[in-house]
């Protein structure tokens, strides 16, 4: 390797730093592809929405994943399927028999009160490392500042280990807008009196990442990377790409993109 | 696999539901992880206008598909080349030597009339199962919803197995205006008399599945799907997407993404 | 194959026709299924920005890009990288070492006066084949035609083999605007004087690639390909895909695409 003089990383396993990238159904090739050339890059691979069960050789692709130190999570949809239909033991069960210890509550779709949702946090982070989602899936649904807080702040006390943002596979939710532009007020509100740590932002769109490196550093946590975009984040991170070299080197341009 | 309770999903061989896939040149590695992880949710894989002659190892990655139960076709765009070319007859023994039976008659680029077109759908159709498409690839071309009806009724009854609306790989034009919405009147007009399962529509764009599946149910046929979204599609099909998930689940959450 | 009869193309090694892709990242599968798709329509594959020497596994893939006849680059960030952090020297043996004999040299994220440019391209010329960028990254920062036209001819005369119009990953910014427009009055300028020839335009959306096709031929010199549009982009150059079918098929139909 060429002998970088890059900022500071952290290195796996990982509490702050994290990538965490969204999966729609890559077979093993692909996969085997990943590993060899971005593994210490990915810290959690989410098998987005329902596609996990829906994929041919899932199993071996678990275990392809998991001997190469990648952490499995299926999407938040999955665990809401689960919880309409009365699945719930079954689905954590059939985690466990995987060896899977990460699991993803959300209510992008269903209607769970707080009460319910905290509850449910209780229950599994006694069994799971809990990511616990918050922010609508729905563009049109903004959600109050205050209840942001509110909700992630007891989410938090209830045992979850961070709190996703929503942003979905596209990047026009939850805190950003249809544009995909950032909701920096709603963010600045939620960081307040809370560390960003707690948090893995979904960021599927670069000038969304760059935002997030720009404000929070190269190891602020990030979610529902693409496959193909591990390593570009990476270079983003260690200002290794235009749009964030200026941030680690004085005296060069400050690029913005069209984007 | 994880056991679902999801709705009524027809198994292939299907003549409804059909998932219709572009590829664009994929070799044989990424063709393997589509079989492997997706063969059941793909019938028919189209090589896209004219990339097929093109690709490198065609014939090996024919073969892959065919002994895995998937059927393939060629792009219109091909079909118009030979046509102008004169060289239909070397085309068509060219399809019949690699054991494909379907064929994709269009005339996206070229000019002809439609007792033309209907002519040859009638000669084709007694060699191949025919595919014919309708709209035009020009986005500023915009045909009267009277003549899609005529195009279309007078082509099933030459012989054509199913009617394909173009989309494009891009999913601008056609039943979409350029901006990817649906022409939903011209789609009502064209049913009023005509069954939905004699048409693949192309829908290249998530928020264009989401409405074919919401107007016309699971089993509607969705054609120019991209190789990495097909599992995604499924989820649509499924009610395991949130963007589908409220026509499957009652009292969950209506979502609109941006997209 | 199937015999087409397409307009000319020059074969490899070309010096003019050529296709230079941007790779993130890819791993091996995916760089085998490239070649044996695709590795007569590609010329140069540039390592995008810094994403080279993050990759794991460099060193594997770069010996199979060599083996089977395809030219490797990395991305000018990465010459302004080393060249910031006084890593200069290392860079140009690192590649020396690796049989590299392509450099790109770029000034989109550093200051760099045109003379401290001009001699760098100068020194290297005597080692390396040195492609040289202009145009800027910042899709803000717009560079008059005369300053492009002066700094094109000088950076020829002290020894570059090409120029790259720079146009990023996105095709928003340099010879486009930050809508992806083509900025024709400039080109027309630049080309006043210099063939066309001595160009390798970044052309990453197809509209663009359309446009200098339909401009310049064939054979025009296109850069920041993606990987899974090289396929496409050859059917473009050869009249098989309907956005330039008409070019080369008199009487058929001319499509414009809303992309």
């Amino acid at each position: 390797m060429f002998p970088l003089a890059v900022p500071e990383r952290t290195a796996k396993p990982r509490d702050r730093g994290l990538t965490h990238i969204i999966d729609k159904g890559l077979g093993c090739h692909a996969i085997t592809d990943l590993i060899d050339t971005a593994k210490n890059y990915i810290d959690i691979v989410k098998f987005g929405w329902g596609t996990g069960p829906l994929t041919g050789g899932l199993d071996a692709k678990i275990e392809l994943l998991q001997k190469n130190g990648l952490k499995i999570c299926f999407g938040g949809t999955f665990f809401e399927y689960a919880y309409v239909n009365g699945l719930l033991d079954k689905y954590t069960g059939w985690l466990e028999e995987r060896g899977i210890d990460l699991i993803e509550l959300s209510d992008g779709s269903i209607h769970l009160s707080l009460e319910e949702k905290l509850s449910l946090v209780e229950r599994y982070a006694k069994r799971f490392t809990v990511l616990s989602e918050v922010g609508s899936k729905d563009v049109n649904h903004v959600v109050a500042p205050y209840k942001w807080v509110r909700e992630i702040t007891r989410t938090l006390e209830a045992g979850a280990y961070k709190i996703i943002t929503e942003g979905r596979e596209s990047g026009t939710t939850g805190v950003f807008r249809g544009s995909g532009e950032i909701r920096t007020g709603l963010i600045e509100e939620i960081l307040q009196d809370l560390s960003v740590d707690k948090f893995i932002f979904e960021a599927p769109q670069k000038s969304q990442q760059v935002w997030f490196i720009k404000q929070f550093g190269p190891n602020v946590n990030l979610g529902n990377i693409a496959a193909s975009d591990v390593i570009s984040l990476e270079t983003l991170r260690l200002g290794l790409r235009s749009d964030t070299f200026s941030e680690f080197h004085p005296n060069s341009v400050d690029v913005t993109d069209a984007e």
